[in-house]
């Protein structure tokens, strides 16, 4: 017997429609923690008139599509038809460490309003630290009304370490504000306004050429721990570090140490090695770190249910894996 | 005699090579209150060599061409052969109430490097209420890692009133943002992204389509007071003000009311009918009122010199005026 056979509920179901029905039933099944499930479900079915879409549970029927965050193991133990499984993020790191079913594509978010926010979030804090707005906010609560100095953005020149769509979209947002920018990737890209360093034979140019440093890396073997003392101490004198990749990239008592010796001036972090971020953590309180709760680039309900029903779509009609955007290459963990 | 003779103090100087000098000696008079006049006089002295550029006192002779930043009416009522008189600002609203020598024109600043200082500081606003950062930032300071709602740029169209060089290059910054953007001007105005209207028909279908409101217009009889209660009421629910033009733009008690009886959410102020804002001001403590003290735009020195001495070159050989950028129209004020 074909797994998974449901009977429509409506008023005009008869025996034979519905096996008609579950001749060419796609399932979809929705295992992401942390999420709310409801909405989700609601937006998918809408969007794939036809599919049977469910939250899974242990035991369920095997599905052809998952949609996934941070699944249990026991998620993927008991696939046997997978056609494709879908992240809701744009960091696979910890999906990449469960046993996946071999030889199934991963896809991660390919934007899906993500971008925007990005480039929102690191905008905000690099004019944020140029302009001294923390500082002027400080006097204004003392009623002061005080003079800095303009700095000149030839004196704040921001490292973007990782250039995919994330990476790309912040760095041309602060071209447009007149930094010099300069990008940092594994493999080399070009960048219209943006001075492009690739692997690691340019890794140290690059940090010394930096004042700012922004982590949009994907975390992989080789880029866990990569903020480290010896990569931060060659950003120039007072340099300043923007985190809104993942928290397993920053060493944390090594920045920590590097502000407060001085070289650095401080740093905006977003993400964390735990999270929520522990109470005990000194990056609440330290005066030179601005937190944030992971909040820097959300996953869009209704633009990801879009991006991933249409991805779901071009697979059924038959396109080739490789012409979806955000398919993740096994070797390179991204 | 000639006016203000000065014998070159270099060894090499002889009667006859100074009255050479002395022929054309071009005469520049500094006058700026509120401004450290040595390294201007350096830098135009470097930028003009051979002319005379004396800091203005009562009772000096003549010039040729005045730059000035609120100067005594005693200074223009001294004058008797001025060219040009050339503002160290892009807001002439000071200047235009003091009597001027007539014919003489007048010169604004031209970007001069404020334009992307306006975009920084417009943006950084934007993004920190729609972004929600100060909730954030007080979540922080109790310990507290907080979720909030994303919300939708649809949600959130931004006007901007007055689109100069600096209105124009702020929407074109917001519009990357993927905001919503409008644009209002007192003549029709064209900006790719930006839905564009003028005049005083047009002011009201703008202001009830714009939910943040950034005020970049010049201060002049017609926009004195424009953000007032009647006009304000007209954004959006939840709308928000960000003033960056002249406090004189505003109405103080207005803004405070419609943020009080909840219609507005807050806003950004940078200028005040009196700098530095006075002690007493409710502005200083209102909780949903960001201050800044009047540094949303420095005048940068350096850009400055390089323009005035620029547009001084061209007018002694003998550009016509109307090919300066940033010559203000008498009758328009601005």
């Amino acid at each position: 017997m074909p797994r998974g056979i449901r009977w429509p509920k409506g008023p005009n179901c008869s025996r034979w429609s519905c096996e008609i029905l579950q001749t060419d039933l796609m399932r979809v099944s929705f295992c992401c923690t942390d999420t709310k499930a409801q909405p989700w479900l609601e937006g998918l079915r809408a969007a794939l008139p036809g599919a049977a879409v469910e939250a899974w549970a242990a035991g369920a029927a095997a599905a052809d599509y998952a949609i996934v965050w941070a699944p249990p193991q026991q998620f993927f133990d008991e696939q046997s038809g997978l056609k494709a499984i879908f992240n809701i993020g744009a960091g696979v790191d910890a999906l990449m460490k469960l046993r996946l079913p071999r030889g199934v594509p991963v896809v991660r978010l390919d934007d899906a309003g993500m971008s925007v926010q990005m480039a929102e979030y690191v905008c905000h804090a690099v004019i944020r630290h140029f302009r001294e707005f923390d500082g002027y906010e400080a006097d204004v609560a003392q009623g002061k009304w005080s003079y800095r100095k303009p700095r000149l953005h030839a004196d704040y020149p921001v490292g973007v370490m990782g250039l995919g769509v994330l990476g790309t979209r912040v760095s041309r947002a602060l071209v447009q504000f007149d930094f010099p920018v300069l990008g940092w990737s594994r493999s080399a890209k070009s960048i219209p306004g943006v001075q492009c360093f690739s692997g690691a034979a340019e890794v140290n140019d690059f940090l010394m050429a930096s004042r700012i440093l922004v982590c949009l890396l994907p975390l992989t073997p080789d880029t866990e721990n990569i903020l480290r003392h010896d990569t931060l101490s060659r950003l120039q004198p007072g340099g300043y570090v923007i985190n809104v990749a993942r928290g397993r990239h920053l060493v944390d008592e090594d920045l920590i140490a590097l502000i407060d010796s001085g070289h650095l001036a401080g740093a905006t972090l977003d993400v964390f090695r735990n999270e929520p971020l522990p109470a005990a953590h000194p990056f609440w309180k330290h005066p030179k770190i601005t937190v944030t709760p992971h909040t820097s680039a959300r996953t869009l309900r209704e633009e990801s249910i879009g991006q991933i029903a249409a991805k779901i779509q071009a697979l059924q009609n038959g396109a080739p894996v490789a012409t979806l955007a955000g398919v993740v290459d096994p070797k390179k963990g991204y």
